[in-house]
């Protein structure tokens, strides 16, 4: 199975925020929004395993700009690491009052799936090779990120967290 | 402003899996997930403030358990502690088929709210009283939670997230 | 096959008023809540007879209250009567506009629905023993309301209606 | 205020039942059915009345025929009386396999609306004049409907129902 | 295989136009109106040939009159010549604020479709007999417009357009 | 006002067809198809004008090409030349079924935009200077497309349109 770059599994979407995506202050609502990224990070996935996928399960995402009604929401996904069977997808989203000529950085998320056959059996992925410096520093992250998930969702415990526990001794011995 | 339990923002929810929500193994897509955990949560944490309120973040939520065409899905969502102008509410979610008899524990999940005024503008809350012992594990537990999505947010360094800490640290002592 | 209390099948429906259900008064449109009603109904029925099923009819629902854009709906629904293959379920559907803190009764429905194996054959439903005084009240008048269904749908002549008259001559002894 | 006709106020709609119009048999949800008919009912009252409608009341509703994923369901609505500042409206619906080339009339409904201005106050509309030797028994019939209307939603008592009462004793008559 | 009236294949729809339909300025957005004439156009083609049918084609549309939030979109569809295979429909669009009164025609347009047996594979239908001058205009016409799809697919060169050119020298003599 | 390059306005937009999308055949209907581009193309024609935007025209779209259920639609829209206060965008669409690795040029297509102010009132819209040799071919051709359009919608007379004469010349002269 050969190795492939992030930039081989890259989707862009755009959405126009409609009245009944918003919220009672005409601002898009964060479900909403969640819904969108994970079709995104779905069809890069898809792109990356050349399989079914299902979602395996999403990071924190914090929402900390308001997003208007008639605003375009740009989202990029792109692969950032395999995991044997399964895949992380990094969201990265814009949003642009195209009139008016704004375009901020609104959100960045991780989603991971699993890819799977038509049974929903899941099957091993090819690897990433990362190409850019960027790549290959969210490539490294990948880890600590997946430690992460495993203890939040109760499949590891803490003291097994190498990658983790070294983000809080490094910040220890900083300080 | 008077305190207020946990129970007293209880909102529930049921909805019916529909084609639309589904993927191509005809099972519920993670996003529509998301969204009506939003939904429900954004209920919540308008009952406990009385106020309008915007999403301010979504934690971690892994989906291990399948949830079919045709199931049906309930929401249970509890506000579990306020921080000044912030809510964390609790999601609960079971998938039942219902004809078969069937009901699980499908996932578990914590969204975050500001309360806002008609101009959006972030105002108080009432804080939680617990009443059970689960809802006080619960409400001592969202300190740790908050210092992982400031942390995870840039919005927090590491070394200052004591209650996180103390976790790898009781951890690493245990073992 | 076991009889059944009207608890057991007791569903809860929370649903925020969106723009697209909003007529251009932005008040809820009557055929959106029959839509959410006829959903809740459909649940509650299942539960009681663990069984697919289809709607067989709704009775008369008025509408005198107004429900605006933004408010909460919250629909319970609960199998009040077994007849045979089919089942009647109430439901009492409330409107709170949560930030102003008020919950106002909007509506009362009854809708049957026929259970069904898969073929879509009907097929026998557990009966019901009601607990309360209130689910005693509305087990009893489940007769009427009966009668006046299959009058209506053209399968009754009045005059054979014996439950139905009854209210109509008690009303004439009490002149 | 001129009279209108019956068939002033005619509105055709017709819809292809898609995937999530239906249940898990494929069969057209009766919810789904009871939200088209009120868009056309309302459509037809404003037709009548010229101006801004609410739905007030759908009178009992059967559910004979299961209506397949795919069929076309043509519904017919007119105003078939006004009572000073509402309209009943009667639907008539038909389902078709245009491919199989079957049709079959499947329900028939009766809706009432209020004609409101800007603010939402009930406004007078014109009176109906029957056309046809049908239009004029549905026509009369139209006040027996509205007493067992104002009965069933607490307005009237029984014994005031003259028109609703002679329906009963007529039958008692002829037994 | 008998041929067919153009009036055997009417379908009527009527649609009001809800917030999710409409732009920034609440005005129906062009797509949403090319949606519902393709439903309208299909299943008009459905009537005509008494199979499935796939969209083959839509021809120029021009939106010259906006249409807004509320008003009621009436769509007329008729089969207006068939070409063994495949049909063309023709659709007006009437554009109605009922309560000012207001009723315009706003569009026009061609959608072409092909008939389809259960396997997806094209299938012969009905010729068309025009009944009045109008239809017979416009069944006339008919070969013009397919000769002028053809070459903007690319599948005719413009010099074996005969009834098209027809146009151009016409329009040449006379000047 | 400064001219911009076609580039400049370049959109992508992602869609995964879902069950509500398509028809019996499971494959998507070419109405939603029409819908998406026009999101797409008033995306672009507001990045180029900064502008709100509303749908003028749009030209003869041909569908050879099923898109089956769950496969990946991808749109490319960029603006091709600018007329004082009008834009032409041209669709270029793809479909992909991702897991088995095909990807196919399923449409292309022309829409017209307004370029309009709050009011609705249309404005001015900068040029456009093409960069490639295809943008120039583009280009050159729209003087052509546009004046078939204004023909086909009653706005020019054929002998008019010098453009588009000069194809049928052409195509007899090499004949």
């Amino acid at each position: 199975m050969n190795t492939k770059k992030p930039q081989e599994s890259l989707v862009i979407m755009n959405e126009f925020v409609m009245p009944n995506d918003t919220n009672m202050m005409h601002n898009l609502m964060g479900g909403r929004l969640l819904y969108w990224m994970d079709i995104a990070a779905a069809m890069s996935a898809q792109k990356h395993s050349n399989r079914l996928v299902v979602t395996a399960s999403v990071d924190n995402v914090s929402f900390q700009q308001s997003i208007k009604l008639g605003d375009a929401v740009t989202i990029e996904a792109k692969v950032t690491r395999a995991f044997n069977k399964s895949m992380e997808v990094r969201l990265d989203v814009w949003t642009s009052n195209i009139p008016s000529g704004t375009r901020v950085k609104s959100n960045e998320a991780y989603y991971t799936f699993v890819a799977v056959d038509q049974e929903g059996k899941p099957v091993p992925v090819p690897e990433i090779t990362p190409e850019t410096a960027d790549e290959q520093t969210i490539f490294d992250a990948a880890l600590r990120r997946r430690q992460l998930r495993l203890i939040l969702s109760g499949r590891m415990q803490p003291n097994d967290a190498t990658e983790l526990k070294a983000l809080f001794m490094a910040a220890k011995h900083e300080a």
